[in-house]
């Protein structure tokens, strides 16, 4: 089987300037497609270094993937140093510069000299255009090794994956991709998913996680030839052995199913928030197309907001404190109303670090969801920094309406 | 001077289920006190492969950090791989025992006999004390490097580069920190920035840049015997060779900035938001103390909630359309008045990926801003996608209400 290794390629990476987030990415599509990533490294803007890098990963892998340095400046080496690795010269490709001068006609922007940088190739090099940016890719085999280079610009280097290296990936293990099938989750952790799955006969599936608040996935990878029902049946009972917390099988990300099922469905929300701020109406609303559901948001702060766009009563607050289930109950309520939405979502609670108390501590969160038959409440007492404890709100929020709406 | 490299270690970063922030967290640091990093790896759960990034970078640098691979499991094995390479054996510390033992006293927990394993340490190893966590790290000297080993959980990782590392860095440098400025600016993209400094005398600062949407910092650092009184000079310089833009210098980020102006002016403010969907809100929000300026937020999704919420006439939507000067006016000013605020925003505009039109492209956002005295109004043609486009908005929002304060 091939064995892939990165190289992310410039200084930024080496002053902290910028978080890699290419590695992560192409070694989570390199894992779905069933071939295991043994080695990444990052090399700064030094020619040398680039050779080590280079040398490092074509001696365990049979395919690396360089991302970054193909820029039309000076320090944009990963042309020249890959030469100097493979032996060879630098040349201009005319395939290459056909595609850059294509590039920017289609665009009507004059290229400068520095961009006819741009299509020098090692020689030898085959040339891998690239339609989402300026910089053509390249691929040269040497030391027995398959080595690609694309840019470092995220989008343009995945468009390159997905059009470059995927289908080689898939050539190499003989045309079929494996399956990958995502069950994503919310409110229950990592470790306690890992407790409920031991002993599930995972039928020769490979078990992958994500954590990404608010939720984590359980990945299951099966190989090309498993037929579908073996599938299906495995993935039941991974389902099934995880219980309540499951809100998708190969579905989008939880804003995204709540749009779907509201759509679906011909029904509205409108979100009352406080302590989580806006937090969950932007989820709600950072979904393409959610004005046809989401119909308003109401970030109520202050006690008097509470009361003067939610309805919430004065003596609700004095008698039980702006957190708790009375006042969340009439935030959903209210905001129901008011909006006449098919559904309401009301959270109140103690986003930190102060303003817990020894009843109500820090992460307290009263939520409730409003809907045509009744009205469901939980409090929940979250762990975490402020910012933690309001992403895990909005995402147990949106889970309870999924679970409303049955 | 001291060159670092970073190893970074667990199989979850080969199989893409964890972004590594950890190494560009640490070579920002580095950046900051004047060390430079010079290669970073990544390296999963083998012992061949950790003795390999070992190798590849005790032999370029003095200090190599270590992070991850040091919890009780079968599959941390930074120790007995530390250990593998500097030819010595592991053997369980007294001080390391002691202090796990201590760790999990204060928790109220018991110890599993797998802890335990967290006080192997190489031999000759000097144990590092975790206070906030229950692996502790080490350090030793081997072929010419210092290794250092922490745990990999980003906040252990971090108190611990501040407990142990950073004094060590510090002293390599004869115990004087280099002095970092950071000019944090909005509105204004890295290239344009850099344009604007050609030509201005930094000094023999060095200079950095750090995109973090919706804002760029720049950043000077300046050798540690370099008096204030230049530091100052150059640092003004630069703020008037950029110009409109800056926002803070040495401060915190905008909704932190926002929060402090706002304070200090016993001021307050209420968001009415289109487009941005409640991120306005929520950035505000997330800021802690925020309830002592910030109302309430008002998501007027629906063309109904704009009237409803903020008043915004229903002559203006069909005159002028829902993003329109008019309508962002009406949006600032009706929250401003329902929240009794002193200040009052309104956002309006298309986020896309549709609701384009020639006249209104994806993009086009209106901003306004309510103060005592008038209204401000801007239009806006943000590039990207729905996110950045969102993001850019709710930062220019922030930024055009700094300028009304004054």
């Amino acid at each position: 089987m091939t064995r892939v290794a990165i190289i992310s390629q410039g200084e930024e990476l080496l002053t902290g300037e910028t978080v890699d987030t290419n590695s992560a990415w192409l070694a989570e599509q390199c894992w779905a497609l069933g071939v295991p990533v043994v080695r990444m490294v990052t090399a700064g803007d030094a020619r040398a270094e680039i050779v080590w890098a280079l040398e490092a990963t074509a001696s365990v892998a049979g395919l690396v993937i360089c991302t970054g340095g193909l820029g039309p400046t000076n320090d944009d080496l990963t042309v020249e140093s890959v030469a100097a690795w493979a032996g060879v010269s630098v040349v201009q490709d005319s395939t290459a510069l056909a595609q850059v001068v294509a590039r920017f006609a289609a665009r009507s922007r004059s290229m400068s000299p520095a961009n006819t940088k741009q299509a020098n190739m090692p020689t030898g090099a085959e040339v891998l255009e690239n339609r989402w940016g300026t910089a053509p890719g390249f691929s040269i085999t040497h030391s027995g090794a398959y080595v690609i280079c694309v840019p470092g610009v995220p989008t343009e280097m995945r468009h390159m994956f997905h059009a470059h290296i995927a289908p080689l990936l898939l050539g190499s293990q003989g045309g079929d991709a494996p399956h990958l099938h995502r069950i994503r989750t919310i409110g229950v952790g990592e470790s306690r998913l890992q407790d409920r799955l031991n002993g599930v006969d995972l039928g020769g599936a490979e078990l992958g996680f994500r954590a990404h608040l608010p939720e984590v996935q359980v990945k299951l990878r099966f190989a090309a030839d498993v037929h579908q029902s073996h599938r299906e049946a495995v993935v039941a009972a991974v389902v099934a052995a995880i219980g309540r917390g499951v809100y998708t099988v190969d579905g989008g990300d939880l804003p995204t199913e709540v749009g779907l099922r509201l759509t679906a469905a011909h029904a509205t929300v409108a979100v009352a928030e406080s302590c989580t701020a806006g937090t969950l109406t932007a989820w709600l609303g950072g979904v393409p197309g959610a004005s046809r559901y989401l119909i308003e948001g109401a970030v109520v702060y202050a006690n008097a907001a509470k009361i003067r766009s939610c309805g919430v009563s004065e003596a609700a607050i004095t008698q039980h404190g702006a957190v708790s289930e009375a006042v969340a109950r009439q935030l959903a309520e209210g905001i129901r109303g008011r909006a006449g939405s098919t559904y309401g979502i009301g959270i109140t609670g103690i986003a930190g670090p102060d303003g817990g108390t020894p009843e109500k501590p820090v992460g307290t969160v009263h939520i409730a969801v409003a809907g045509p038959a009744r009205t469901d409440h939980h409090r929940f007492g979250f762990p975490g920094t402020r910012s933690q404890i309001t992403q895990r709100a909005a995402g147990l929020a949106l889970s309870m309406l999924l679970e409303m709406m049955g």
